[in-house]
């Protein structure tokens, strides 16, 4: 008896991603222990063929995106990455060719991150293609960071640089012009999960997450969560050389930068007595983070003041589906 | 600062689904603690409107569906369920209603079977629903049901009834006539996961899996995963009444009922001696148990004898996507 053709895609492209529980991916579930004292943590995420990556996009970055925006939640959770799964619904008539570089960009980014394929499912759609993952990592209880914790009065920090990700969508549409060193647009491809930050930042930051929706929007759920408002000084934001040269020539970039989404950065509150410490675990870990404001009592507000100190009126509050 | 459409849809309707660990749905990810002594069994299912559901269906009996084929991979190893999460990638344009019936449906099905929502991802697509689940369950680790194992000489045991589902969908379709209870079809859009089954079971059977791509092929994972043979008894395969009666009037939906696929009935391998155990152990939990055939030393083939003794020639193995 032959087996049909998904048996063998799944057999070629997905069993060399397989590791430890995942039982060859032959099974009908993986089966795992989760290491005495510490608690699993989970999420998954989805993306979809024109929604959340361009179809031009070369299938390794979109399987390393996909892989990533999934790691950085665990970043955000201050855990450590232990395995996924992941369901793949593929458009019609795709090549094999894009299939196996999807494939091969997973690879590459489970051995930077240190985890491997647990299982799944693979199917076709007459639609867009449509992929959907599933991470699973592993924190000590005491050192779980959740979005609820922010006081008045404590700092806003940021990993990395802010705008990037949004720049870089519009750089591969053709609405900006690209930066040489093509910096903006592998950012939109390939955001790096601070997954190193998180950890080292556990247990010392008040509360976090990651910036997916744009910075504005994200740190509102932070005020929602911790029941203050914030203010940022727009004057601080950490940007690339790329994003600074862009807002030099067009000042009016500044709400996308603070809107646009797809940075993957880590966004924290931090009680300004810690300024030192978060500085130096995150400067132990080879990354920078800056303070670009403080968490304030009142309603679950952000406001921004802009680089002249007045205050910036966003056009929208974050990105949505709907 | 309001809340795009996407954080009041997720409000409105996946919030009351969420359960202990879920962090209300509000944070990056869920975390779980793991009972001490047991495993994590991890499976995940996607469905696609169109291919793995029919357009018309209620959007109760797909969210049902849905969480029921990941309960049924559970029921397979042995595993009781702990939670899912869930991706949903909705068509544009899609009326609110049908959500609401999708997330009545799945409220349901979360009572009768005990588990939580603890997060996931709803977007949007230009293209055809596309909804992914992952379910989270775990199980003693010397009680874990695997594919291999079965033995020449061991029986092959399946549960309930075979052929219902792949007969309900060709009456959803029209081109079989509907059974006046409608049993078929609500075997179709309704399985039913064995999971106090696979829970009784464990420890006994020698291998096991669900049925979900239609027996043969699905027991020709069995042979290969354990090095055997298998012969198939098509005269001992449990039917329904509806099943049955189609079949009186034509015999020649008998390969249909071997290869359709949707059964979601557990397919086992056990030891001859323990016949009157396995018997034993469904009935307590209220579910018939069939022997249909037995393993064979030989090549990974399953070959099926007619009613009237005579080898049965199957035209294709299974279901495939691809």
């Amino acid at each position: 008896m032959s087996l049909p053709a998904e048996f063998a895609l799944i057999a070629r492209h997905f069993r060399p991603l397989a590791g430890e529980g995942a039982l060859d991916l032959s099974d009908d579930a993986a089966v795992l222990d989760i290491p005495a004292g510490r608690r699993l943590v989970i999420a998954a995420d989805a993306m979809v063929e024109g929604v959340h990556y361009l179809p031009g996009d070369p299938p390794g970055t979109v399987g390393r995106k996909l892989l990533r925006v999934n790691l950085s939640d665990l970043a955000a959770m201050g855990a450590a990455p232990l395995g996924y799964l992941m369901t793949t619904s593929l458009a019609r008539g795709m090549p094999e060719a894009w299939l196996a570089g999807f494939v091969a960009g997973l690879a590459e980014d489970q051995r930077l991150f240190g985890l491997t394929l647990l299982g799944g499912d693979t199917t076709a759609t007459p639609g867009p293609t449509s992929l959907s993952l599933t991470i699973l990592g592993t924190v000590e209880p005491a050192k779980v960071i959740t979005r609820a914790g922010a006081r008045p009065g404590d700092d806003i920090w940021v990993s990395g640089t802010i705008g990037d990700g949004a720049l870089g969508l519009r750089v591969l549409q053709g609405t900006l012009p690209a930066d040489t060193a093509g910096h903006l647009a592998r950012r939109y491809r390939l955001p790096e999960p601070r997954l190193a930050l998180g950890q080292a930042l556990a247990g010392l930051v008040r509360a976090g997450m990651d910036v997916s929706d744009g910075l504005v929007q994200d740190l509102g759920h932070l005020c929602r969560a911790g029941g203050c408002g914030a203010v940022i000084d727009a004057a601080a934001l950490p940007l690339s050389d790329a994003a600074g040269a862009l807002l030099a020539a067009d000042a009016g970039l500044l709400p996308l930068l603070l809107t646009g989404g797809d940075d993957y950065e880590l966004l924290l509150a931090a009680d300004p007595a810690d300024r030192a410490e978060v500085t130096a675990r995150a400067a132990a870990c080879g990354m920078a983070v800056a303070r670009i404001g403080r968490f304030i009592a009142g309603p679950a507000e952000v406001s921004v003041h802009a680089p002249d100190g007045s205050p910036l009126a966003l056009p929208r509050g974050g990105w949505s589906h709907f």
